[in-house]
């Protein structure tokens, strides 16, 4: 990896110049918009879940309608429109190549092509960081060595193989995982690229804000009778928190426009380390999660809490629940026909049911609204965990029993993304 | 319905009339490619099946492998590449708002606004069409009555009402269904708008196709270095047939083009109608069928058939089985990330799966290829009907049971996409 000292500033226009990077190599994902979500998300969540209202998301509303007794405190009608960033549709299927694309660029060029395709790269992962340096290990020809957690997806190890990357199995732990990368290390002499913490994933995430902005800029412009009521720019962006890599490159991206950003986080099980940690002033470095959204399980990384803690460049971090993170989902894959995999939906989650979240926008938007830009991480998931997901209620017993069954995957230590 | 003596002609003129005339009304919906589907599509089925290849689309290709023991027989590798018309994103989610809108607008024109918000008007659907109808209906603030079948998607039936139309319930019979209708219009007056056995829904459904061969003409124009092989124009679209509300009107958009059209259809228990129905020189009246295509399970409607059964029009129908299009189904969402109702993945699985389709493909198109449009003509599931569809196989004894079940659902005849 392009050493620290050498690497550029974290600022906008380190960002743009990884854009400029990483442009051949990757799609400039499309952006879409919804009108059914757009009211949905409009309505206030009383209104639109079975306990009292006409029931516009077809389900009953993710939230405990009679906590403390105080129906009314789901009432907030924030004016929103929203905007998709579809990373879902960006090479191997998620955001992460951006960033693989960036560092491995880098890399090559402090180094010099000869070197790195002698040494090779490195990383541990059990998902779409995984695949993403092995696909971009393969376009500069480059040998990768992934290590995966024997418990990873079948389907993303096959991913990863499918781009000739050399794929070692390791144990699911931070410390299995770390002695399995060391030993590959002292074998192959191979270059690690971590999955986040490090400037030049950073900056390489951070390049899908400056499209998101660009492109509702221009759908604003050009489409202006798109049955969108509000005009103007971009508000708002808001994108879910693993590591912190995409997060705090969105961050450094928009730092020093008029867009604030949010980060969306699962809580099951602790899974809101960052913003249990921001409230606590430091950073929480293990997370013991096996929360849906199976990308946000890490632990923030050092770098990217030093951004997203500097309350100048991240407005706030809200969490929501796996019912939540599951409603989401369902509605963007039913009226908006996006397939996404969990992580994804956390942001829209906390955008429909997150009450603090949605009080704060109708305060701060008015009656003039937010256009908000969601980031739909990624759709590296398959029919058969979704069916896992939504089966049948009758089958629920029996998957929670599952849950915590085999091979002590409660247990795990989740420590890349 | 506006009368027939009345109705344009059936030519690529009057199709961009009514587009002219539906494009305030509806959405213009991307096209979008991907490219490990085309990698998959010109990839011979036995070199990306378990049996004997590397395994590219990650499960066992559906095909049976051991055919006559003549394995050479799945080798056809036709060098295509796929666009895909995402009328998943129309409204209503589905292509059926083109001709509701065309077919609603031309009875105003010709009766008169006061005159037709005095009856109303009628149809009736288990599906799309009626989301689409009330939409319409709403739109131009016309009474809408909807018959149903009681056995209905609850998700539909909700989506119906949500657009204010009055929602009647009958059998699922086509008996059963008419009569009710009937009984509708004596006691309303209410005009009847059918789902696809009529010119004017047929002129709306086509315009999908000028948008299609538009956009291709300008992706391959504007972008030629997105990874697509070949250059040139659209050489052909395939889209499923169920009423033949759509494919007619396609084979009507694109007559006189170079463009060559072709039909796909699911063929488990006879939903082939049209299919057999070419080969025999007669149109099927009747058609008994719960192929999981489900907006397909109709017989061909009449003035649709007079034009599909002209071989100037349409080139052919090709057909495949229930897991051909479950595994189309898979890779649309897995790969491609579009989220698509099982009818939408027909077209995709005749391109991945049926090996005559595939031969003919590389006969004609030879090396240089052909550039074919896909339709994805609606993305009205739910994630329960997902999860159905992709349970775990312990339990596909249980769903077999219970397909055969309760409400003689399988003895349904079905008349109305």
């Amino acid at each position: 990896m392009a050493d620290l000292s050498t690497c550029p500033p974290l600022t906008r226009v380190s960002v743009k110049a990884a854009h400029e990077r990483i442009k051949p190599y990757i799609h400039r994902t499309p952006i879409t918009t919804c009108e059914t979500l757009n009211q949905i998300a409009s309505t206030p969540q009383c209104e639109r879940c079975t306990h009292t209202g006409p029931n516009i998301a077809s389900e009953p509303a993710p939230h405990d309608h009679n906590i403390n007794g105080n129906v009314s405190s789901y009432t907030a009608a924030p004016n929103v429109r929203l905007f998709f960033k579809c990373e879902n549709q960006q090479r191997i299927g998620a955001f992460k190549a951006r960033g693989a694309f960036h560092a491995l660029g880098r890399l090559i060029e402090e180094e010099g092509i000869e070197s790195v395709r002698r040494k090779g790269v490195c990383t541990h992962s059990s998902g779409n960081h995984a695949q993403a340096l092995a696909l971009a290990a393969k376009t500069h020809n480059v040998p990768a060595h992934i290590v995966m957690p024997t418990i990873s997806t079948p389907s993303k190890i096959a991913g990863t193989k499918s781009h000739g990357a050399n794929v070692i199995f390791s144990g699911s732990t931070s410390d299995e995982r770390e002695a399995v990368i060391r030993e590959v290390i002292a074998n192959t002499g191979a270059t690690l690229v971590p999955p986040y913490d490090h400037p030049d994933i950073i900056l390489g995430a951070g390049t899908q804000a400056l499209e998101l902005e660009q492109q509702v800029d221009d759908l604003l412009t050009q489409q202006p009778d798109l049955g969108i009521t509000g005009k103007g720019k971009l508000d708002a962006v808001i994108a879910p928190i693993g590591g912190g890599g995409m997060l705090s490159g969105i961050c450094t991206a928009l730092h020093g426009t008029r867009i604030k950003v949010f980060g969306a986080e699962p809580n099951v099980e602790g899974a809101n380390d960052a913003e249990q940690g921001l409230k606590q002033g430091k950073r929480f470095e293990k997370v013991s999660t096996l929360t849906i959204a199976d990308g946000l399980r890490t632990p923030v990384g050092a770098i990217p809490w030093s951004i997203i803690s500097d309350k100048e460049k991240l407005e706030g971090i809200y969490s929501v629940t796996e019912e939540q993170i599951k409603a989401a989902l369902k509605v963007l894959m039913e009226r908006a026909k996006m397939f996404v995999e969990p992580s994804a939906a956390v942001s829209l989650a906390v955008v429909l049911y997150n009450e603090s979240f949605r009080q704060m926008v109708q305060r701060e938007a008015g009656d003039k609204g937010w256009n908000i830009g969601i980031v739909l991480s990624g759709g590296n998931t398959t029919m058969e965990a979704i069916a896992k997901l939504f089966a049948a209620p009758e089958k629920a017993e029996e998957r929670a029993e599952a849950k915590v069954g085999v091979n002590g995957e409660r247990k795990a230590e989740n420590v890349a993304g």
